[in-house]
């Protein structure tokens, strides 16, 4: 399998997974300098606040998302197991879910829950980039939808920096704060060994196998620019017109403020 | 009129139209700084590139706006004057029209056309951006969709900085390569004119009022978050993966590279 994808040829199974981890590898969000500054301890107190806000409109789109693939998939094994996702992000029951705990990191730095959830402060470059990957999810083949899912088959790693680093670095923060982090690698390797075998399963032909390819390198588009957007407007300090600005619309202090 | 749009109260129709004028004297792009650079002349060649071969897509995408506009007006009228956009951009017979003109200014900067069409090589930056431009009017009641179109109240005054700057400053545009904007300021003055007569008519409510202004609002985040692409793609140098690299992709050299 030397070079898989350079040639016009049906891939095998492992050549389009090496070609997928390849994609990770040189595409996602672990290599953005705003990850680096983040775990490395130099992000400042409302850079953190920034990105768990606008984060919070990706989060609360997922299960959006995962209901636009849902309405898509004729297969009730299929269904079952995507189902999961949904429940993993809404919770069995209320106060329960990951939304719910990202909520609570929030709460953490200060912001009052109506207004995070309302999303009125989040950067335009966030809406647009999450917008287009539910409409990505509802607009293309099943196919290219599942295959969008595949970040997660690289978040594990970057959950594990991202943590460790934010414990020791910032004191603003804690492993209750962070606790949406201890649920998602359990969750992400089950969803991401999922889309994987649906993907080398449904994908029968090189077109459709580019078009996975394709759609994976999509999402981490939509990751990587929302980071973009966050060191523009937060590091670079030249914020769009009418977003949150640092000090505002907190309910309480937070440790480090 | 004192604060027109800080009570609750429906505002007469000059009072709408000073909110929109602030809101464009506020938010509109010619306060970019990526704007400042290209028409005072600090501009690379690449960077004019990189600004002429992401806005293709913006006009390029135009059209298909204005027909999900004319889907949705039920008056004949209103779609005749409608209409006159996509007649400006897709031209009345072959080899005419805005797209066309667009296509000599990258033509002239060294783009093969199969390319520039293509919009493989732009930001997803720009992509998203455009994207929910379109789907904004789509989805959104016809009074917004026409109201996002308001910033072309704004557009001849940019158009007349970024010209006159161009033609002072860079030996690689010309008049004729600049020819997009020759016809633009009387086609955005009548067209703008319809859509504030529009506007002024049809939102009959304060929340209607409200509505269009913050159509406008975000049609400004539309073209700022594009130059904000551009910038850390192109001057800041640190572009997402896959997208055009400078000094490829060229049929031609231009006068300055």
């Amino acid at each position: 399998m030397s070079q898989p994808g350079k040639s016009d040829a049906l891939m095998s199974h492992d050549e389009l997974e090496a070609v997928l981890r390849l994609t990770g590898a040189e595409r996602y969000h672990n290599l953005h300098r705003f990850h680096k500054r983040q775990y490395s301890g130099q992000c400042t107190y409302e850079e953190v606040q920034a990105w768990a806000l606008n984060r919070y409109y990706y989060q609360a789109s997922i299960p959006i998302k995962d209901a636009a693939v849902l309405t898509r998939m004729n297969d009730a094994d299929d269904r079952r197991a995507w189902r999961k996702r949904i429940e993993d992000h809404d919770g069995l029951k209320e106060g329960d879910g990951g939304i719910e705990r990202w909520l609570k990191l929030t709460d953490s730095l200060g912001f009052s829950r109506d207004y995070v959830k309302s999303t009125v402060g989040i950067l335009p470059g966030t809406r647009f980039a999450v917008d287009a990957y539910i409409n990505f999810c509802k607009e293309r083949t099943l196919l290219e939808a599942v295959a969008s899912s595949l970040t997660e088959l690289f978040s594990p790693t970057i959950i594990g920096e991202r943590v460790t680093g934010m414990l020791a670095h910032y004191d603003f923060v804690s492993k209750e704060t962070l606790a949406y982090f201890t649920a998602r690698p359990e969750q992400a390797k089950r969803d991401s060994e999922f889309a994987l075998a649906y993907v080398k399963e449904h994908a029968k032909t090189r077109e459709q196998q580019d078009l996975v390819v394709a759609a994976l390198e999509f999402k981490c588009h939509v990751l990587w620019t929302q980071l973009d957007a966050i060191w523009t407007a937060y590091i670079d300090k030249l914020p769009p017109a009418g977003v949150w600005v640092p000090g505002t619309h907190v309910a309480q202090q937070g440790k480090a403020a």
